[in-house]
């Protein structure tokens, strides 16, 4: 299906569910996927970073997009992740996943190699000079160690190169420029600007924000969607009230001990715990190297979904 | 062939040749290969982050390591990296440069995703775990935005899992600890402690590194050759003197334009251009998104190649 | 006089106006009070990090907090930046303002030395024990490279150390779990929670901030004093617009060339020429090592202000 | 006295002895001294990181530099740090140092503020024209987190603006560029260029640093002085072994539990409690918010000196 321009509403960055080996597990994950759609999603992000898209060889992306544009059939759009180091690798990966019948890639500025704005600016041009879909970019500097600079983005957005943004920075004060940029910019038009801040959705909606794709929205969907109706029907303190519901609930990420393990294991842990606590997947299996919860940390899981009224 | 254990000497990690389309130029990469041979190297490591291995497809890499291992037909030791985010990417390149023929494999820290020293251990214990040939580490803090810990490096040795550390950190005082810790531990024996840090070959050869990875090798094998000789025969004097040249014709890494294009640009522009003027390989592309070096930048790198007798 | 608890409204950094030769300007500093005095600001914070605190010595300091507070007379709360290395140093500050007559004391975490959240929570433990006044954190990561997490902030409010926040990190979600933290705690009261994210005033307070620390509001407390009162009136789409404007003037703190001077050159710089541009002070002058704007930096500055209907 | 030109040997950063209520304990200070003399060191530092000079009030500085400036009675160069945000407080303690008695300064970059090379050029450039004694420019990224560049350094090495360098960035590479340029510039002489990586002088001096500030010199000054000599008189193997010794017992600087306290805490509380098994100083106690050693780290820091022969 062709994006809609602006993509609005919430696109969850979709869980990838693993088998005990560490297999995509493609029945837990088309139950996720069914489990989102009934939470009345707009749209789906496959390969992002919650989806543990570093973690996945290429077989395993490429059966992750088949397995779900294949079984949402066009009935929701779906943006694939093509997250490497470089633009031939990206490139690489953005034509597998629009193969798979991604409906647009979110892609990442060059990482592991130290980069320059310059550079930055021109993969984003070589990507989408060859890419058959829109493209959008991911700002994530807590995984590339660069910022995306809110000018780069629009003179990108009224080049025609960038279809939207998927900001994960954290900086909304960054994100309303490149939001009110673009609306005001005569030359850019349907530009999708989306945060990935889960905890502040409402704030990035009413600083004029089009979507959201929040990592959390995978355990509680119909609390997001919530949100977003609240928000675009101008109820802001309901919209609050939910939003606050949903931060109480976010606390799950910290629940794993970080003398044992990384933030990233805790907080993939933790949503994986809740979908098979919910009963959405069969395994709550992270991919290697992350450290898995402990039983004590899995029972705090539980005790979050209790507090939200989601178990 | 066995990695000799130590490996020690000089082994360069081989600029990986371009055509102007960035294809892998395989002629140029045998030529370059064969320059390095001729200069007395003492190995090759082939995927390294000066082969740009961040920007080459895996058909590419594929291609690197079966064209290069087939060459040198076993006369000498070929290591490739496998440059990867996570454990199970990883061990994907791992299966395909070990079927392409390398000796060893060098493995960084996992990036991209926020990660632990728990974890990092884990990624090297279940890489090691699979992998056919020996593993050694990478620990490229600029790059990955971890620094490997002497102590963790010295676990890992003592139990079989690293067979060597290729330290490109710039620091010295970390190199020592894992130098010495190796030496003075009974479980530990031909460990490979080997330095990425071409400025201080002197330095790091001195306080009892095996050997160097120096990228600088590229452009003048015979200076590290005859340097790392000096340093092991104890003229310290005349190891001084060789290493302040190289240090002067490093210089080269700095002639791109620091407004114009990042510093990885710059130092493997400079390098392939100095390869190219050396009459080395037939072009001097460096790969997307990285930006060229301009005609006057080249002309820079040409003088730096006369100040050092090599032009 | 006795801080509000909460202190809620719009609470400028004061600038402090230096002579040709790096001297404090009393008479300007005065009539900057008088010109945010006449905007309606609900309170004053001096020798904060837009005050230049960093750059004036002890006697300039203290001559800064005497004039302002002589000068307003116990009719708005002056609240007094402690900007310092460590706790000792700290307290001496808090002595000087104190005896200077300051309402409040702003206290920045330990930096220079490597520092850790138990040696933070303890700093601001032993400095409140000594403050005749409420003591405020000040969350400012740019500067001491270390950020302020919510538990710890909240573990000191209820434990009666902290008696506010002003939260200059950018992270609204941070910010959020403080505010909803401290209003949920049966044990906390009063609790003062000021943003210093001039670009996300509207947000802020939609989250539930209790005021505002805006640099710029030194150039317009006009509009910050507007768009507080908008947000608290519910109106929320002419605050909105108002914030937006507001942004866009701020757009001047990049007028100055980053190939010649740092942000905090550009951003005070042009903060203290569009004051002197405005007729609000005499000299436009920052302190040393701050490189100055150029003539036609300084014309840049004067069409924002133009653009914002303020000259 | 005049500063030797340049300064060669060991200057230890003179730790500073603290009373139980965090007065300077001038008599224990002063015995410090006398250990640091008796072990034949050519040169003091006082006011450094390691003197916990971040922590001193102005008064309690002035008390030290005072203390030991009277003490030794020119018969050894006493170098004082500046350690402050901006030039004009670095201003106000040269003024406070030198008047005290101070041979020479030794200055850090601007931190807290964002700053840019050109403002640090212009802080060293203010700094040394208002200074009576020769200044020395102080790189320690750890602490501002700018890294003083090496063609800045020899700018203003030419210029007449530093007459030495204490590099304590840990960049022996960098540290390199500075010493062979001071060397082969005909505009520098006496430059005085000195290590504070405490584990790798012998590397430095081999690459031709002219002396070292070693912290560790605090605990065993004659380690260091025989480190030195052994170094100038070309016996590598020796000198190898004594950095290997001191190595081993600077391992003490990481027996405090880092689920506890920041490295300073540990490394600070380590010398002082070293010196006090040594009988040198009186109390061990670190300024606040430092936090203290337990019982049990006190223990291990006497098995490092047992197991160097020093207790």
């Amino acid at each position: 299906m062709t994006l809609p321009a602006p993509l609005t509403g919430v696109v969850p960055p979709v869980c990838t569910p693993l088998t005990p080996d560490r297999e995509v597990d493609v029945p837990s994950l088309l139950r996720l996927v069914d489990h989102l759609v009934a939470g009345g999603v707009h749209g789906l992000f496959v390969l992002g970073t919650t989806s543990e898209a570093a973690y996945l060889t290429d077989r395993q992306r490429r059966l992750v997009v088949e397995s779900v544009t294949a079984h949402v059939g066009g009935h929701l759009p779906v943006l694939a992740g093509a997250i490497d180091m470089s633009t031939p690798r990206v490139l690489d990966h953005v034509r597998q996943v629009t193969a798979a019948g991604a409906d647009a890639v979110v892609v990442i500025s060059p990482f592991y190699s130290r980069t320059h704005p310059a550079e930055i600016a021109r993969h984003y041009r070589l990507v989408a000079a060859a890419s058959p879909v829109p493209v959008l970019a991911y700002d994530l500097p807590v995984a590339v160690h660069t910022k995306l600079a809110a000018e780069l983005v629009l003179e990108l957005a009224a080049d025609g190169v960038l279809a939207g943004l998927k900001d994960s920075s954290g900086d909304l004060a960054g994100f309303r420029a490149v939001v009110t940029g673009a609306r005001d910019h005569p030359g850019i038009t349907g530009f999708s600007a989306l945060t990935g801040s889960e905890l502040i959705v409402d704030a990035a909606l009413a600083v004029g924000a089009d979507g959201a794709v929040p990592g959390l929205a995978n355990v509680d969907p119909h609390g997001y969607v919530r949100l977003d109706a609240l928000c675009r029907s101008g109820d802001r303190e309901r919209a609050r009230a939910e939003q606050e519901r949903l931060c109480a609930l976010f606390g799950m990420v910290s629940v794993g001990d970080p003398a044992r393990m990384g933030a990233g294991s805790s907080a993939i842990g933790a949503f994986k715990a809740a979908l098979h606590l919910r009963g959405v997947i069969d395994c709550p299996a992270t991919a290697e190297p992350q450290v898995p919860l402990s039983p004590d940390e899995v029972r705090r899981v539980a005790k979050f979904l209790t507090g939200a009224g989601l178990l």
